[in-house]
């Protein structure tokens, strides 16, 4: 497999980077993820303005516009020729003289095959526990993973798939993912603030089927939801059926989350035509 | 100049490593760093258990015992063959193929012509601001300082020197410093938690001439104080004369942080001597 390195394409065991890079000093960059589903870049667009907005966030700065970007996405594709990839774009801060300042920048972009086929009937379904932490800078899609990866023993022997993050009583997210709650009257809910801004989430809130309310959600509410289920770019929506070891509502997948899913799969499935119809 | 890099000695320019490691994809890895002042690896023991520790605390194996390590220390800085330095040993969370699971570490020395010379009489002033933060997992030497170079742009602006760090009304520490407040009734006082314990912070709590309490700092405390002082190990003891644009006590360095700079000096002095001695 090809990847993108600074204005180059170079095969991916040959793609290093020097260890004064600030990413390996102070881990500091940014990055974002997308799929490529039957050779269309999925929402691309929503990526790259996140992609550009992270950095401008963590002041670092990028050399190319949104569209050369694109373009340069196109050609890698392209160059591998597979259909069904994750595509990470990675920022770094930049070789540091000092390991302190931001350097120049490494642009950097790796594409992995990656098919999560199209959804089940139900979502799947996966058990989260929680745990106090919000991430810095939140807004920005960091490369800082310090917590979430330092939590994976616990989940291991917790037996938990993934988990949720809280702060002085508020949910914000999941490390890889956003959240949301269904009460039992049947309101929607996901967290507006402290929170990476999905691309899925935001698909999520642009249906009009079922309305959801963006609003803070304390812990409390979580813990006697009805419904409670994640999103995210290569996970599309799943439905935690546990929480720190007690069921949610039911304990198994319920009708909103298994609605949504089918909902994201429609909206995925106009994007790809469209985006075919206009490369013909 | 040499870098250890994996079990070889590599030149700087060549020393690289894969885009898949978990440093560069989740800004995970730890790391610690120290000098060599006069050919002799300056408080090695104190450097070396931290290394170790934080390696614990964040669940990257370390495959190298304590002297192992020292050893390889040894015939880096002989080769190199320079007499002052700064030492960076990274230990990164390693090859990922997940990009998220922690997987075979790389292990990094690097050195650095780094002279510090002897203390001057007087501690260096410095300016600070102040910023709501609590580094992730404390105790451990991360790689993370997101926030930390993030903030470099606002110290910027208000023509600042380092940041101190709060939370919930309490101070913590500075990005790479510890602090340290004398109150005007000539106490003592250093934060006890949420801190990583720096090994110059160590030296300072051994010294009997001025007792130092470790406690809780409340803001309040940090900015009625008498004298305000940071310590690391590039750059001893220096005094912080302002918070916020408003000066601390006289808006000079004071005679407590005077004092432990030339105490920290003989300390430094009797070390590196015993050091010489027991090499002979």
């Amino acid at each position: 497999m090809l990847y993108f390195l600074n204005g180059k394409f170079v095969v991916d065991a040959q793609a290093v980077l020097p260890v004064s890079d600030l990413a390996i000093q102070r881990g500091y960059g940014i990055f974002d993820f997308f799929r490529l589903q039957e050779g269309v870049l999925l929402y691309v667009e929503d990526h790259l303005h996140r992609f550009l907005r992270s950095a401008e966030i963590m002041h670092i700065p990028v050399h190319q516009s949104m569209e050369e970007l694109r373009q340069i996405l196109l050609e890698l594709t392209k160059l591998n020729g597979i259909r069904d990839a994750g595509i990470r774009m990675v920022l770094t801060g930049g070789n540091s003289p000092d390991a302190w300042q931001i350097g120049i920048p490494n642009l950097l972009i790796m594409q992995q095959e990656l098919s999560i086929g199209s959804p089940t009937d139900e979502p799947k379904a996966v058990r989260v526990i929680t745990h106090e932490y919000r991430r810095e800078l939140p807004k920005a899609k960091t490369i800082n993973y310090t917590t979430g990866v330092w939590l994976q023993k616990r989940m291991k022997e917790e037996q938990a798939d993934d988990v949720i993050y809280h702060m002085e009583g508020r949910i914000s997210e999941l490390p890889r993912c956003n959240c949301f709650v269904v009460l039992k009257n049947g309101s929607v809910f996901t967290p507006d603030s402290d929170i990476l801004e999905g691309v899925t989430r935001k698909r999520l809130l642009e249906q009009q089927e079922i309305p959801i309310e963006t609003r803070e959600v304390s812990l409390d509410l979580l813990k006697d939801a009805q419904e409670v289920f994640l999103t995210s770019s290569t996970k599309r929506v799943q439905s935690i059926i546990s929480i720190d070891g007690k069921p949610v509502g039911s304990g198994r997948p319920g009708p909103v989350a298994t609605r949504l899913l089918k909902i994201l799969h429609h909206t995925e499935r106009r994007y790809i035509e469209s985006a075919r119809s206009t490369a013909h």
